[in-house]
């Protein structure tokens, strides 16, 4: 969609990128991580997040059960509002990279179209982390108990179960959080990020 | 608009308001320009934003120009589009200042039940700015031409022209930017983001 054009004029805004970057010792930038629920999304965000803080950067993490809560407070479940919760998380990461701050987004976001646009949001790096586990582990972890309430019927259009996930061809970075641990995974994650928004590898 | 709460679960993040805060040097919060077009919002916010980074705390500009290119592209300048442009702005704001950021909001927001909605949106210290100048200096200052062009009837429900401005009551501080020169408006809202947002005041 795009904006309505007229009456609107760009604001020039005082502080560019580039002073950001000095200011924080990296640059904007995404790590959008997608997998099915169970696949570990949340423990990495928050792991990658502790870490990245430790070493001087500056992460921010955003996820559909926070956001949910306050900006897309008016969507559900439908397949309309979904792809709208990823349409403004990819948005609104676009706001945070280009103030300078490393984004941790976790969204199961299935669909690559979606994705597609999350990552055409933004004109800094957009780094698509895949969290490939096999839908068999991600049930027999069931961490909130969702798989056993969508097999049972009492989630309509569930990820993996009822619904489809179209894993990514080519993301950055793929993970098997199954057959590696966290600080392995955390470990590639961080050099990822070194690599593609510091200067210093 | 409620969240709806099933199948949601609170993620715990690993990087707190206290840690963040002590990395930047103040806390998050919401410096919430309101005022006519023409009041002064843009060159006001820009300014502000340089002198906090130049101070060295993190500031990051909202606008609606800017928003509605990218988050809310979806939405036109009906009145229900207008509202949810500034209640999206304010849960953008409400996750920036989570992040520690000072978010300087630069919004006409003539509705004080929108801004109400803003305030409440977010936990950290929301900080309502009045640029408080007569419709009549704005419309001589027209920068953007949009008055004569709404005093012509091109643009229909124009703030201050054929729709209503609500000024607040009781702001954090009011601000009459045909009274005071840019520096001295700069020079107390300065003073008040270290009144409410660091510990030095």
């Amino acid at each position: 969609m795009s904006a309505p054009e007229r009456n609107l004029t760009a604001v020039r805004h005082g502080i560019d990128a580039e002073m950001r970057r000095a200011r924080f010792g990296h640059r904007g930038g995404v790590v959008w991580f997608t997998g099915l629920s169970g696949s570990g999304k949340s423990t990495l965000a928050t792991a990658l997040e502790v870490r990245l803080f430790e070493a001087g950067m500056h992460p921010v993490l955003l996820d559909g059960d926070n956001l949910r809560h306050g900006l897309n407070a008016d969507l559900g479940f439908s397949p309309e509002d979904r792809e709208e919760n990823i349409r403004r998380a990819g948005a609104v990461a676009a706001l945070f990279a280009e103030a300078g701050m490393i984004v941790i987004a976790s969204f199961i976001s299935p669909y690559a179209a979606d994705r597609a646009q999350a990552r055409a949001a933004t004109k800094d790096p957009f780094l698509e982390v895949h969290l490939d586990v096999d839908v068999s582990v991600c049930q027999t972890r069931d961490p909130k108990g969702l798989y056993a309430k969508a097999i049972r019927g009492e989630i309509p259009e569930f990820t993996g179960v009822s619904a489809p996930y179209e894993a990514p061809e080519t993301p950055e970075l793929r993970l098997d959080t199954n057959a590696l641990g966290i600080e392995a995974c955390v470990d590639r994650l961080e050099a990822l990020v070194r690599e593609r928004l510091t200067s210093a590898a």
